[in-house]
Formats: C-alpha cells, sequence, structure tokens
C-alpha cells in the first residue's frame, strides 16, 4: 500500500494504477463503515484509493474541526489489511494553498435539512470532493447512505458538472443496536451510547408503520417525535420525511421517501435515516 | 474531421483521441483569433478538439445572447481547414437539463471590471468551461488574452480544483487598424467599425507613456480617458490599470500590470487590454 501525502505525489502516482479504479473519501477515524466502502470499491474495480482528510471548509465556525477524531496510525493499519492501492493524506495547506477562492455548489439540494442547520458546510463538501475527482481521477467513487443528503447533493455535482465516474451510495453500517456507524459515536460516553439507539429505533418504528399503510408524513414525523421525547438524554434537531431525489417535504408519501434526522445526544449531534418504499 | 453533437458522443470517442489532447472552448462564430488558438493547440498536442457553444449562463438578462451571432457551417469549414480531431455542438438542454443545480464560482478575481458590469458573467463561464473540462479531459485548454479577466479566472479556477490540465492563453489577435478581433465587431456599421479603432490607440499610447517612464497609473488611465473623449462614437464603461495577478486597481506600477478598457461604441460594448512591463 503507497501512503502520499501530498497532490503531486499522487498524480506521479495515478498511472501505475489499474482502472477502473474505485475512490473511497474520508475524513478518517476509520470505522466497519468506511471499509464496506472499501470493500464493494474492491468488488467493483480492479484498484482502490482512499483519501483521508479532515476537510476544515465543511465545518462550521461553531462545529467541531478541532474535536474531530483522528488516528492516522490505527487508520493506515486498516487500510493495509483491506489492501488498498494508495492512500492520499493531503494537508490543508496542500488543498487550500493562499489565494484559494474557487467553490463547487449545488443549489437546491443543499438548501433543507442538514442545510438549513449547517450553512456553508454542503458547500465544504461538494469543492473538496470535486478537487479529490480531479486529482484521483477514479472511475467510481463511494459514498455511504448515513450521510444521505450528502450523497444526493454529490450524485447532483457529477451528473451537472458531467465529471467522468459514477457516484455510488452504500448501506448505512450499524452497531448491534442500530445505531448507525459514525467517527462521532467515539463522543459519546457509556450512557449516552445506550441512549443513541433511540435514532435508529424510531426510524425503524416509523418504518413498520409506513409498511402497515401509514403513508401520512406528518404522522411518521410525529411518531419519530414521540419516541425521541421518551429518551431523556436525546434533543431532537429534526425529522424529515422528503421526496427522495428532491428532498422536498411531503405530505403524503407516494413515491419513494426520505426520513431522516438529526438528534443531539449530550453536544453530540448524530443524524441516521431510512428510504421508505 | 468528427463533429458530435451530444456529450455521450464526444466521451464515445476521447479513448479514439491521441494524447496530448488540446482543446479550444468557443462560442463559434470563429475568426483567426480563435484559429489563432487552434494552431498554438496543433503545435503542442497530438489532437485538438473545439466546442462551439453559445453559454446562455454566461448572459445576463439584458445582454446579446439571442443577438449573439452564430454560423455553424462556416465555423465547421475553418475548422476543417486548421484539421481540428473533433468538434462537439451541444445543444443548451444536453449540458443545462432540467434540475440542474451545480455552479462553480471564483470569488475575488471576478469581482472588479467586467464582474462590476456582469454581475454572474464569470459564474456561468466558469461552470461550463469546467463542465467542457470534464467532458473533454484535455491535457491542454487554450484562452485568448483578449479576455484578460476571463484567462485569469479560468487559471485560478483550474488550480483551486485541481483539473489535471493546463490553462494557456494566446496573444490578441487584431485588424490591420489595432482593432481586436472578436465576434462582436460585426454588431458594427462601418463608421463604428473605423471608430473602434480608438480602443487599441489608446491603450497603445498609455503603454508608450508607460515605456517612456510613466509608473502613476492614474495618469495613464487619464490618458486613455482623453484619447477615447475624442472619439464622438466612443462611450468609455472602464479603464482599468490593475495587478496582472490580483486584478486590484493600482496606484503606482512596480510589477506587470494590466491595462484594460470597455467602451461601447453605439451599442456595442468591446473590451481591450494590453499587459504593461
Amino acid at each position: 500500500m503507497k501512503v502520499v501525502k501530498t497532490v503531486q505525489e499522487f498524480r506521479d502516482q495515478r498511472k501505475n494504477l489499474s482502472n477502473p479504479l474505485g475512490f473511497v473519501p474520508t475524513m478518517g477515524f476509520l470505522h466497519e463503515g468506511h471499509l464496506s466502502l472499501v470493500r464493494a470499491a474492491h468488488r467493483e474495480c480492479r484498484s482502490v484509493a482512499v483519501s483521508i482528510f479532515v476537510n476544515p471548509t465543511q465545518f462550521g465556525p461553531n462545529e467541531d474541526f478541532e474535536a474531530y477524531p483522528r488516528d492516522m496510525d490505527a487508520d493506515l493499519e486498516k487500510l493495509e489489511g483491506e489492501q488498498v492501492d494508495i492512500v492520499l493524506t493531503p494537508d490543508k495547506d496542500d488543498l487550500y494553498p493562499a489565494g484559494f477562492q474557487t467553490w463547487v455548489e449545488v443549489e437546491s439540494l443543499t438548501q433543507p435539512l442538514e442545510g438549513i442547520v449547517r450553512p456553508g458546510h454542503f458547500r465544504g463538501v461538494t469543492t473538496v470532493v470535486a478537487k479529490f475527482f480531479n486529482i484521483v481521477q477514479p472511475d467510481r467513487a463511494y459514498f455511504g447512505q448515513k450521510d444521505a443528503q450528502q450523497a444526493a447533493v454529490l450524485r447532483r455535482m457529477a451528473a451537472d458538472l458531467n465529471f467522468p465516474l459514477e457516484v455510488i451510495t452504500c448501506p448505512t453500517l450499524r452497531e448491534p443496536d442500530g445505531l448507525a456507524m459514525s467517527s462521532r459515536n467515539t463522543y459519546l460516553n457509556p450512557e449516552q451510547r445506550k441512549a443513541a439507539a433511540v435514532l435508529y429505533r424510531s426510524l425503524n418504528e416509523a418504518r413498520l408503520a409506513f409498511e402497515k399503510g401509514e403513508k401520512n408524513a406528518n404522522s411518521l414525523r410525529q411518531l419519530v417525535k414521540n419516541i425521541i421525547a421518551g429518551e431523556p438524554l436525546a434533543r431532537l434537531d429534526y425529522v424529515s420525511c422528503a421526496d427522495l431525489v428532491t428532498l422536498q417535504e411531503l405530505d403524503k408519501i407516494e413515491r419513494q421517501a426520505l426520513l431522516s434526522m438529526a438528534v443531539f445526544i449530550g453536544k453530540t449531534r448524530l443524524i441516521d435515516n431510512v428510504i421508505l418504499g
């Protein structure tokens, strides 16, 4: 496994990577969710590249950029175990040199949900991913369904800007109690960790109700709210039942819908979602 | 010479083009200025691609998108004469399908000069050029120095987003009386066409003054203003003497400077520039 620290070193190596090349962009502190993306890339591609970069431009001024967990040695060991071909670990001055001033923005898809509470977040995500697409030049790029809006935004960006690659979304990996795997789970103390299972439990209850015939979006949102309200350590940020493609809120579910939420457990903000239909 | 009308057809042909591939994006109605870019591409590359697309997103609502001159047959004949390998002539629904919502924006470089009078113009340019870069996947892309700010903005975009290509700026081609070649010159009646020579005449006088030792930017701007004021058919929109890299207005010229202008001749708005130092 090659580990390169600069964009230029990656470019120098690119011609030695067999095509199709699969790419998994990450912010490190890797868990089984990330590794499942690497495995999907291996199944569908002849070589696999991973980036590890905690991207400052997607964090708001009051968010957890400094606190975001990092463990490069453990990450590289895990990726070595997955037989990744090359890992790019750039520093921020390489990606954002003095004078940097270009941004990629997706408009309507970035407005609702995470876009409301995290202004500028998606602009940071789309910009850094566009940069990585141009550096890595992959044939397929892999993202997790846990960040459902991010996946929708990046698929839109890739199509709109004609990137010559496929954006692939892989299922959310979960802990035994249903909690979606996330690097931010490490912020939780044992009591909070236990309480955090309420996110998926509430989504799952709503899904069961949907499957039994409940198509009223507001009833499903209310069902989720009630379950979250029953967990003293949890505070709901939002629950949404939106069209899976446009992310616009629904009254009645007639096509595939995204039931998604953000919940604070203490100071830790967790997100999760399920697809209905 | 292949002529393809869709992005998909171009993609299908891309692997048949020898590398390095040179790319000349145009809005058609080709003149010797465009052809000089094609010739530069031929000198430096093994194959050459040209796009012809009057990009609606770079025209303001009160600008000349509808009136912009078009002559596809003549254009293709000229490109055939230059032994271009492939021409892409997409329609706007192919580049901007329903639901399109992604924009590439360069910040500070797009604010002064053309950015003041043409809000949104550069956003349209950077977005469509980013799209073409991803469709064509050239090794080098060629732009004219006549659109000096555009060239600076696109060079910045390519660097900031790590496009794996080189942006090359070629000298402005001029008519015998010095008028910079432009598709918009066709708007001028014979009297206006004669008057239009005042743009380059004024720039040239300022350059001579600079070369004789005048380093005060305001004196050079004033010199240009006075010459334009002496031409009854001309109305100055702006004259700028700015740092060549940052495009910030200068007091005193200490490094390379861009002396640039926009002038109305009747309803036709023409731009031109020279580099000082």
